[in-house]
């Protein structure tokens, strides 16, 4: 990351968290919490256990000195990186730090017990949970983020069509989960963004279904939800196929029917895509979507679409709100966001298509 | 899982809680809490934001429309399965069940403002938090789990014999990375325990860099960190390989001092294994291992090992306490850690050798 483009982000989280807070603490477990990559653009290494302290004088870094080389080799311009060798040293090197100030954290991701220990030893001298506002500062993308988004889309978009080539009678979900991932790496992807999802036949009607032995049939649904990583940021993508749908075509009533939950859903989501444009209300969206799937066939799908609609994309898959039903936040210009609508019949499948979108001026730009 | 297995692991995890806690509240995020794979076993789904209640009575799991068909064609023969449609649902549905209860919850997981959630409007008589405890009821694995992390074992020892095929001059660390991905797949990885470390050359001194665009070049190291996933039970090994080592050996300086560093890192696993025995401190064996190092040609590889010597392996690659510089935990039957001492200089270059032991009444057994 460039040193401006750090130096925007700082600014950026200091100026949501509020004007009563005066320092933004970012403290990874051993997990990393997604505005530790938002704000240093790091793409290599693991981070555990190491804090960014944000104040309006600088940025700095306390991690370990396993990661003290791969942290120095990344840092952009402007941010500080300190070596701390043992937990007793960051104790006495935040505490320093934090004493006095009032400080904000990310109650939707500090662990319990870290929160405690902040609140016993390190004594600022207010604590405010300031985890809405920032991923509300991280809600609208600016260019750099979206080229990456676009580039992780791409990735995908294009996965998908070659996955087809892979479609033949007796793959498991897993063998071709595998190839999925293959040929998503070969075009670019750092990583897939979440566990590729495979269904075959009727284990598309559980929508986080894992792929597993079950083997793929003549005339069976094909859904596949993947994404792509590109420099730390997700694309998130679902088609759903069905396996020799010429041969299937004669095959009379389960064909017409996959047909028709095929275009009921893509026409639920052309229509929501249609409507989408700054200004509306996520929960707009989702109903426009959920109307056409209830009503269609005199309600013949009502109470098959259960999940939102779609959620907001960027570090995270899940990356803050998007289109849910009761879904209040305003739709800004710059926000990437899902929308998947989804028919699941228990027993017998289900389909849902997902593609990425951004929002412009103009309306929805499908990525 | 079998539901014996359910059951003796339920009872477990409400027994390390302790007799004054009598529910324990296990609750994911976007992320799952690594408690809730280890009780249900389930291979397959996503469960954000559902819980699991844990009484004497029972254990009852609530999620969302989403993957309630998912859950309850996994759920052994024990496990409750209720189905919440909306987040007011969820908390109606818990304050009934916590209300009045003292309860511990996973601290070390539990965002703060879940945390707060409960305090206020789930009201039970008494919250704890049991993380340490949880950790501590997953620290001696089953016979189970064992054949599980052995199976992961063996795709990563295989993967990392068959990988070294794919050696040529030229290939990107990030291209070798998505080779060793193919093979453990196709060995039966469901997916990769981590993401996959592969450094060449002078990168390999930065213990967690993330493969990129650097090409292998004869002489070089290779230093591959992997691990598999068996029914979400991980493996973790790391290789150091010379790329053209006979061609190396002639090279004179260089290749003689990388020698060494394979030479004495492999020395010091070896003592620290032979050392490992039921009753023996982690903190022990993490000494054997760094002596030998630090103390090593009158010093010359001191301050270059910059980590602890392992950590515990289960359904989290970091599943507790292991072999650290301070730990005083004591090693028991049945726990299974990492090994994996490293020698890194910046500049030149890093060596790590990881394997993966059982601890048995004879001592550690390389799995």
């Amino acid at each position: 990351m460039d040193s401006l483009s750090f130096k925007r982000k700082a600014e950026k989280i200091l100026k949501a968290a509020g004007k009563e807070i005066d320092s933004v603490l970012i403290y990874n477990t051993g997990m990393q919490d997604p505005n530790f990559l938002y704000l240093t653009g790091f793409t290599s290494g693991l981070f555990e256990y190491s804090a960014l302290l944000l104040t309006k004088t600088g940025v700095t870094l306390a991690t370990s000195p396993l990661e003290y080389e791969t942290a120095k080799a990344q840092a952009p311009k402007g941010l500080d990186v300190v070596c701390i060798n043992t937990h007793d040293e960051l104790i006495k090197f935040m505490t320093e730090q934090i004493s006095g100030k009032k400080l904000g954290i990310n109650g939707s991701f500090l662990p319990y017990n870290i929160y405690k220990s902040i609140k016993s030893k390190y004594t600022p001298t207010k604590i405010a949970d300031v985890s809405e506002k920032l991923l509300s500062a991280r809600l609208v993308k600016d260019a750099e983020e979206i080229s990456k988004i676009r580039k992780a889309v791409g990735i995908t978009k294009m996965a998908m069509v070659l996955v087809q080539k892979e479609f033949v009678s007796g793959i498991t979900e897993m063998g071709l989960a595998s190839k999925f991932d293959r040929i998503s790496a070969s075009l670019g992807s750092s990583e897939p963004s979440f566990k590729t999802i495979v269904c075959f036949g009727k284990n598309s009607s559980m929508p986080h279904h894992f792929p597993g032995d079950t083997k793929l049939a003549l005339g069976d649904f094909v859904l596949i939800d993947a994404g792509a990583k590109v420099d730390n940021y997700c694309s998130d993508m679902t088609r759903t196929f069905v396996f020799g749908a010429e041969a299937n075509e004669a095959a009379g009533d389960k064909a017409a029917r996959m047909t028709e939950m095929m275009d009921v859903v893509k026409q639920a989501q052309l229509k929501a895509i249609h409507s989408i444009k700054p200004g509306t209300r996520g929960m707009e969206i989702d109903r426009i979507a959920r109307d056409y799937i209830e009503t269609f066939g005199n309600g013949k799908y009502k109470g098959t679409f259960i999940h939102s609609l779609g959620h907001s994309l960027g570090i995270e898959v899940h990356d803050g709100p998007g289109f849910s039903p009761n879904e209040k936040t305003i739709i800004k210009r710059g926000m990437v966001i899902t929308v998947e609508p989804g028919i699941y019949i228990n027993g017998f499948g289900g389909v849902r298509i997902e593609d990425d979108i951004l929002v412009t001026d103009e309306g929805a730009l499908v990525l």
